[in-house]
C-alpha cells in the first residue's frame, strides 16, 4: 500500500478512496497528463505536464524554461493530480447526478533527473505516451536534452479515488422509476493521423502512430 | 481581455498564451471538470470538480462535506485549472514531440452561493454538463440543496494557453524527411447509454441522455 497520510486522505466520501498500489498504478498508467501544482507567493499554480509512471515514481516532463518545473526541481513540495473521466451518471434528481472517474493525487518533493537517468526517463515517457515511437526517430541531441527537464516524484504519499457505479437512489426519489437513470460512458479517443505539410508522398504512417490512432 | 497578472502570466512559451476573453470562455465552456487547488499547511491540495462558466465567473460544484470546498468557501485563494487534450504531436525527434491542448488557469477567491443563487447555479451547471436534463428530473429537495456546495470564482485573473499546430522542425533534423511527422487528434467521446438496473422496461432514453451520448 502506498502511503495515505493526513495530506492525501480524502475528507469526504472515503468509500471512494482505493488505497492500494495496483489501483494507483492503474490510474497513473492510463494518464497522459498530470495537473502539477506548486505554491507560489501563497497561492497554488497549476499546470498540465506529460507524465508516466516508473515503478514507485511518477515522471513529469516539461521544458527547462518552465518556472513551475524550476521551483519543483529546487525542492518545493508539489502535488500531481490525475483524473480520468469515465462517465456521466444520470440520477433521478440533479442533486444525485454524478460522474464516474478515477483520480489520483501524489504529494511530495521531486528530484530533477540528469544525464543517463534523464535519458532513460525520457525513453520511458515516450514509450508511455506513444509506445514504439522512440525507436522510429533520431536520437535527441545534447542541445535538446539540455532544454528538457524531467522530474521524478515518489509515490510515497498518494491517494486514489474511484467512482465506478450506476446512479444512487435517494429516499427523495420515492417509488417513481419513470425517469431513465444510468450512465453514459466517456473516454479519450483518437482520430485519424494528420500528416505534417512537409511529409513527402510515400512516407508511410509508422506503427507507433497507427497504434496511437487506434487508442480507444 | 481578462486580467493576465504576474500570477497568471506563463513563464515559458508565452506565444502559447491567448489572452483574450473569447479564448478563455471557449476553453472553459468545453470543460466538464476543473482541477481545483488550495494551499493547505504549505502544500497544494488538488481535486477535480464539476465546472461551468457563468458569464465572467466559473462555477465549481462539490459536496459540502469536502474539505477543499470548505476552505475555498472560507476565503482561501484557489486556482482552477482546465486542460483539454486535443492531440499527440509526432515530430522527428522525441525532444520535439508535443501535445496539442487548450488549457486555462483561473486564480482568485471564490464565494459560496446560497439560496436562489445556488439553485440558479446548479441549474447552469446541470445545463452545461447535460443540456436539458434539469427539466427531465424532479426538483432537488431542501435536504439535497443543503448537502451541495457551489462556488463562484471570478475570471478576473486568468490565463489561457493553446497549442494547436503540427510538429515543429528542429535544425537537428537536417534535411531528412523520411520519418512521418504529424498529429493524432484526441477528444473525449461518449459511448452508448447504460440503463441502471432499476429502470423498468419501456422507459425511453430521454433526449438529454441521447444528446450526451452523441458527444463528439
Amino acid at each position: 500500500m502506498n502511503g495515505v497520510t493526513d495530506r492525501t486522505r480524502p475528507t469526504r466520501k472515503p468509500e471512494r478512496q482505493v488505497a492500494d498500489t495496483a489501483a494507483l498504478h492503474a490510474v497513473l498508467d492510463e494518464a497522459l497528463v498530470a495537473h502539477v501544482a506548486v505554491v507560489r507567493d501563497g497561492y497554488p499554480v497549476v499546470l498540465p505536464m506529460g507524465c508516466a509512471r516508473d515503478g514507485e515514481s511518477l515522471l513529469l516532463h516539461g521544458s527547462s524554461g518552465g518556472g513551475l518545473l524550476r521551483e519543483a526541481a529546487a525542492g518545493a513540495t508539489i502535488t500531481a493530480a490525475v483524473t480520468l473521466l469515465d462517465g456521466l451518471v444520470f440520477a433521478r434528481s440533479v442533486a444525485d447526478a454524478s460522474m464516474n472517474y478515477r483520480s489520483a493525487m501524489v504529494v511530495g518533493v521531486a528530484t530533477q533527473l540528469r544525464g543517463e537517468e534523464e535519458e532513460r526517463a525520457l525513453h520511458l515517457l515516450s514509450d508511455h505516451l506513444v509506445p514504439g515511437r522512440w525507436d522510429e526517430v533520431r536520437p535527441s541531441t545534447t542541445r535538446e536534452l539540455a532544454a528538457t527537464l524531467v522530474l521524478r516524484l515518489p509515490l510515497e504519499e498518494a491517494s486514489v479515488k474511484v467512482r465506478a457505479a450506476g446512479p444512487t437512489s435517494s429516499p427523495d426519489d420515492g417509488e417513481d422509476r419513470s425517469v431513465w437513470a444510468g450512465v453514459v460512458p466517456l473516454a479519450l479517443r483518437a482520430g485519424e493521423p494528420e500528416a505534417a505539410d512537409d511529409v513527402p508522398d510515400g512516407v508511410p504512417v509508422p506503427a507507433s502512430v497507427r497504434a496511437a490512432a487506434s487508442r480507444t
